[in-house]
């Protein structure tokens, strides 16, 4: 018989509430005969203030042992910024080898756009997530003086480039359009760019049948505003991808419904889902998050494991309950977490 | 006598057709005592594959012999991606210690946006202009192999972060909301975060009347979808703003009316103006190019130069004529050149 063993970080603030959706539609949606298990860890920052610990080896070799990760949200104003982003976040996404970081954006009917007229926008950034300026290489001389000198270096390895490349061209070639842009700012930052763009220029000929184009990062967040179904997959490097998927969400039904995947493909380490949203400390334990997003999250983590049915029906569900709230009151982040879930079984 | 000693760079594209207007309009403008010399340069793609030349150092003695610089537009396809961009737009920025770079947002009365609801948007973006992921530090090693590595080096100084914040402060506390915004990615980028954090919390001890935040990168380009009238003056490094600014043209007017200076605040060399958009070749020749960006980046080289009130006639004579553009059937560039032209003057 089938089992998931999942491990769950529900983490700050509203990360509690929306993860407790997750799993209640998780458990709701599998079939009988999947014996689902799950273990909950306490990263965040009420352990790192009361251990001073972030993501420890023993940590990191618990959290191994699972099919898959459920991550809520980290970060809490009472760290300072940056402790757990690369104490945690980055540093599980490194040591997991998490490459292929998956961001759908789909605009669901009836969901509010802050774009007028109503746009088609159904498209896919796959985000590089593990290089680029993410490495953390760089440092600071004479700190604090005037003649403080920062560095930051992003690194850029043929290696990295060429699987996520192809990891995207794979996914335009199972979608109806075919189409892959390559996002990027190669007019200047020349040396990234370049390999970015001969490793995209050689993969492109394994896929004859994918259309591609090339945009500029700048001109990339115009489009999004402008003619955001000019996209179907994009892929771009991890900074990049991190400013146009806020972005992407903004415009597609905003962060309450942003979902996103940090994959491992190869399946050497689990991969880990998690909303795009942040820990919202302001609107914490108030019942007003959203679960959507992370309800979506769900289902990538399902489709991930192979369970593509239900995927399918989470997805329909959530927007299907979308669909449903305008001109209604709000719920609170139970209720509509109760609600998908009897979507889902049903 | 008063006189304004200027290079003029027509560049590519349709950077000839709206540089015409963009000097059409600034003689109309001008009072009959002021003596207008314009001097013209033929950088860009022509030069390039006639000479192998993008900007020599003879180049840069004469563009220093002027009081400031009107750009069109540089880049065409015939030219490789990096060529015209590192080799005459950023030499050209770096050589003349153009370290703010200037980008004013106004969404205009009756001016098309992709946002719903036309919110208020007015807001000034100080993107530092001489540091960053820009400097063209880094490299590639085992180019073009499986084992290719390629780095870019953003290098930020307390020296460059400090002048440039300064001058963001000294523009919000001349503004009516006296409120300035740094964008940054200080939770990842940790090295050149904590540089620009420290540096704008102690200028800003200096500007007590000024209210300030700080927002990542990432969550700016939601802000500026969902809630433009948040900003009043936004600081940012050179990559960031970059992107933001392109995001910024796009939802106030579009690049059709995107001014921009890069300006060096002590005089020592000549501060230059464009119009953020670029050569558009795929319209250029046609009479088809909006000049309106160029005739805005005019407007700011007079307020440079001390011509407040020139500069604010071309301003309000901009503003007048996209608001008679509604249901208007589409005029020509020259024709809206001459339009701006009769307005400034009368
Ligand atoms: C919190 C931060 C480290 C993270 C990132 O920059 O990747 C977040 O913005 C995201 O997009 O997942
Ligand atoms: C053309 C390019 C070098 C330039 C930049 O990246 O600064 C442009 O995008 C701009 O914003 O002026």
């Amino acid at each position: 018989s089938r089992s998931i063993n999942l491990a769950v970080i529900p983490g700050d603030g509203i990360g509690q509430e929306v993860v407790a959706q997750g799993l209640k539609v998780l458990s709701a949606v599998l079939p009988q005969d999947v014996k689902l298990e799950t273990k909950e860890f306490d990263f965040g920052a009420k352990r790192y203030h009361a251990t001073g610990e972030t993501l420890t080896e023993a940590d990191l070799d618990a959290l191994k042992q699972h099919d898959a990760i459920l991550l809520g949200a980290i970060g809490d104003p009472s760290v300072p910024s940056g402790v757990l982003e690369r104490g945690f976040l980055l540093k599980l996404r490194f040591a997991f080898d998490h490459h292929v970081n998956l961001r759908p954006s789909k605009l669901l009917p009836g969901v509010a756009t802050p774009l007028a007229g109503q746009p088609e926008i159904d498209f896919v950034v796959v985000r590089e997530g593990t290089e680029g300026p993410y490495t953390g290489n760089g440092g600071t001389i004479r700190k604090g003086t005037e003649h403080e000198v920062a560095t930051e270096v992003s690194v850029n390895t043929a290696f990295g480039v060429e699987r996520v490349v192809r990891d995207a061209f794979a996914r335009a070639q199972a979608r109806p359009r075919k189409k892959l842009t390559l996002v990027h700012k190669n007019n200047v930052l020349t040396f990234a760019g370049h390999l970015w763009t001969n490793v995209f220029n050689k993969v492109a000929k394994e896929f004859p049948e994918v259309t591609t184009d090339y945009i500029h990062v700048d001109a990339a967040t115009i489009y999004l505003v402008t003619d955001p179904a000019r996209f179907d997959v994009i892929v771009t490097d991890n900074l990049f991808g991190d400013i146009i998927t806020d972005l992407a969400a903004a415009v597609s039904g905003g962060i309450g419904v942003a979902a996103s995947g940090n994959i491992n493909p190869s399946g050497e380490f689990p991969s880990m889902f998690e909303p795009v949203h942040g820990s919202a400390p302001d609107i914490a334990g108030q019942g007003k998050a959203d679960p959507s997003a992370t309800v979506l999250s769900v289902a990538l983590l399902l489709r991930h494991l192979g369970y593509e049915a239900e995927a399918a029906r989470i997805e329909a569900a959530v927007s299907a309950d979308l669909a449903e709230r305008v001109g209604q009151p709000a719920r609170t982040t139970d209720e509509i977490g109760d609600a998908l879930a009897v979507r889902v079984a049903g």
